[in-house]
Formats: structure tokens, C-alpha cells, sequence
């Protein structure tokens, strides 16, 4: 049988670093010789393409109720688990997520402030037992983030949003990171190549000996 | 303050004869002289409709996920909960729906038989206190459905289940309306003109003196 690969997700807000980061691990994991499969959140199939569409256009026509973002979010997640996750996984290729559950917890929980009791039945329904083994949280001031973002072109739907709505998300992110011993918080202020190599510590420390392809 | 309106919903399976109870509600309603706003499930606002075209369209390059399906009907459904019929009925207007919540519970619960404690959180927090004043329930047997909805044309992605698929949501649909007071259930095996005279009926019955503009 085997070995089952192994989950990492990047999180953070936006112009935290999370795609600078990706790069920096995919190529750290593909000379530990290992089968590398990419996916990003909203998205990663076709369907969860079109969703993450949806969930970001700016239409000013018609409102996007924040149960309905919340939902898209974990459909979205559902068909990337089920369609490409898993069988990656049981296949015995690591994946490497540009954000994943945390992220809705921080951004619908925490910046839209929804249900907790709703969230946690989607996360464990929908999760089930394909957790990450190791999160990198990638930790930034709003501020920060989002002129790192801004300076990147146009604003979608959400990074359009007010500050205050930033604020709670990361004090949301900041609070699950605290509590959960696979998530690794590290200072993404710092100049990109500290942070770089903040990152493969990380990894180093986390996956001792098991990068063996 | 306004009166808030009434909310019928009209149920069953494929083929039941939804559409034409639909017009002959309609009809009815505008002869009580109350306004009336028809909806449709999954649908109804411009961005639940393109979510109605991605779990109705039959893609073979990618397997929609029971649940994906389950979370997307639930997206569409509280986006036109909380931009159309609520505040149709917060205006005093009569809301007519062409399938609803039962639909979920029946296809979803029954038909896939997904996870009910997911289906009732997603109740609860989705539809909140809005619920239908009168549900009419069409039964029919599948094969008969089925068959009615295929002289229509080319059958959907759900519309190309099994027949056990249906069976399942049928009883579903059977179990739910026996138990629930607001739920009529009308056999829709029936010639038109029948089903019609009966549906009038429990109009009446359910809604004197109510319907007064
Ligand atoms: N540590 C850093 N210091 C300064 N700039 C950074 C740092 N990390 C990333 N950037 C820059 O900030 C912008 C956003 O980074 P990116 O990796 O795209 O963030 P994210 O994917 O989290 O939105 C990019 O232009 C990137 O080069
Ligand atoms: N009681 C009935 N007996 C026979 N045919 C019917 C009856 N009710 C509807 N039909 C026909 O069956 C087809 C499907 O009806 P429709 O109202 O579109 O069902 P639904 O909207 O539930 O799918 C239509 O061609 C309609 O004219
Ligand atoms: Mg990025
Ligand atoms: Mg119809």
C-alpha cells in the first residue's frame, strides 16, 4: 500500500505572501523528491473555478448574502476534496494549498462574523478525516497586506472590503492559530528572504525524516 | 404596517405537474387581487440562476460531489430567501415558489441520502423563521413523472438518475408531508382538470378570508 502524502496549507491575508510562499516550498518539497500537487481555494477544478468566479466579481446589481458566500466557500471546498485532495493524497502525492478551511473560519467567521455552530457542522462534514498535517500561517497588519495587494492591479469583491473587516479576520486568524498545534504562525513582514527561510524551518522541524519520497 | 404576504410552495417529482399548478395558482391569485411574485428553485436571481446551470448541466469531465450539490442548492436558495422573498413578503406580496426547502430534504436527504444533521443545521440557519404558509405536494409515481418530463425534451443532470433515485426521494417526500401540517398532499396521477379542482380546493380551505389584497 502506498504511504498516504502529506497536506500543506499557506494561509494569511491577502498580500500576506501566500503565493511567494507556495514557491518557495514547492520547490523546497520537489527536491525532497516528492510528487507536488498545487491547488488554491476557492478553486482547483473547473467547478470550484467557476465559483470562486462568482464569489469575487464585483456585481453591483445584485448583493452576495454572506450565508451564500459562506456556502459557496465550502461547496467550492467540497468538490476540490472529493475531485482532486483526496485521491492526491491516496496516491501518495503531497498537496500544497494556497488556502483552505482556515481561511473561511477567519474570513466567514471572523471578518463576516457567521455562525460558529454552522461553520463547525460544514467543517466536519465536509472535512471529515482529510486535515493538513502542517499549516503556515503567514501573518501580516491589514494595512500591510492589502497595499502589498493593491499594488498588484484591481481589488475584488472581498479585498474591496473595509478595514475593520480585516482586522477581525486576522484577530480570528490569529486565535485558531494559537490553539492548534499544526499551525505555524510566522511574522510575514519581515523581508521575503527571512521569511523564506522562516518557511523551510518550518518544514524542516515538521517533517523530519518523512520528505523521503 | 403592511400585512406580510403569504408563501406557497408548490412540490413533487419531475413531471408532477409543478408548472402547471404554478399557472393555475397564479391565476387564482390575482383573481383574490393580491400581488403575486413566482420564484423557482435553485434560481430565481441572476446569480442563483448560474448556480441552477452548474448543478443542472451534465459535465463528464468532472463528477459534481453529492455534497457539492447539496451546498450549492442551499446557496442559491438563501441568496433568493434574503433578495427576493423576503422582502416580497415583507411588502405585503404573495410569494409562489416553484420548489423550495422540501425539494432538498427530499432529493438530497432522500434521493442521496446525505447526512440529515448537515441538512437540518443548514435549515435552521438558511431559512431561519421563513417558512411556507402551504406547501402542496404533487405525488406521482416516477415512471409516470419521468416519462411525462422526457416528452418535454432532453433530460438534466438530476433528471438522469436511476429510478431507485427517485424512489428514495418520492418516500422521502411522503414521509415529510404526513408528518407536517402545512403540507397538502394531492395525487397529481390524476387528469389535469382534477388535480387542478383540487388544488383550488385546498386554496380555499387553507387561505378564507386571507387572500383580501
Ligand atoms: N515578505 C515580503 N516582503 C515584502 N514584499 C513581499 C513579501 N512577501 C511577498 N511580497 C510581495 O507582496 C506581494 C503580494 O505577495 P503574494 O505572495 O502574491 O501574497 P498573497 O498570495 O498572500 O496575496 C507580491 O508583490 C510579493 O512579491
Ligand atoms: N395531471 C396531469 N395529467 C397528465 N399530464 C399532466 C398533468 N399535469 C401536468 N401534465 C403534463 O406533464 C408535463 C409535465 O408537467 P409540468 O407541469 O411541467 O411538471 P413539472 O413542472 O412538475 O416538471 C407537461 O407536459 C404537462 O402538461
Ligand atoms: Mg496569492
Ligand atoms: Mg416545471
Amino acid at each position: 500500500m502506498t504511504k498516504p502524502g502529506k497536506f500543506i496549507v499557506v494561509e494569511g491575508l491577502e498580500g500576506a505572501g501566500k503565493s511567494s510562499a507556495i514557491a518557495t516550498i514547492r520547490q523546497w518539497l520537489q527536491q525532497q523528491n516528492v510528487q507536488v500537487v498545487c491547488t488554491r481555494e476557492p478553486g482547483g477544478t473547473p467547478l470550484a473555478e467557476k465559483l470562486r468566479n462568482l464569489v469575487k466579481q464585483v456585481d453591483n446589481d445584485e448583493q452576495l448574502a454572506p450565508q451564500t458566500e459562506l456556502l459557496l466557500m465550502y461547496a467550492a471546498r467540497v468538490q476540490l476534496l472529493t475531485n482532486v485532495i483526496r485521491p492526491a493524497l491516496n496516491r501518495g502525492d503531497w498537496v500544497l494549498a494556497d488556502r483552505h478551511d482556515m481561511s473561511s473560519r477567519a474570513y466567514q467567521g471572523g471578518g463576516r462574523q457567521l455562525d460558529e455552530q454552522l461553520i463547525n457542522n460544514l467543517r466536519s462534514t465536509v472535512l471529515g478525516n482529510t486535515r493538513p498535517d502542517l499549516t503556515l500561517y503567514l501573518d501580516i497588519d491589514p494595512a500591510v497586506g492589502l497595499s502589498r495587494a493593491a499594488a498588484r492591479g484591481e481589488l475584488d469583491r472581498i479585498e474591496q472590503e473595509q478595514l475593520a473587516f480585516f482586522v477581525r479576520t486576522r484577530q480570528k486568524y490569529l486565535q485558531i492559530a494559537a490553539t492548534e498545534p499544526d499551525i505555524v504562525s510566522l511574522d510575514a513582514s519581515q523581508p521575503l528572504e527571512i521569511v523564506q527561510q522562516n518557511i523551510i524551518n518550518a518544514l524542516q522541524q515538521h517533517f523530519k525524516g518523512q520528505a523521503d519520497g
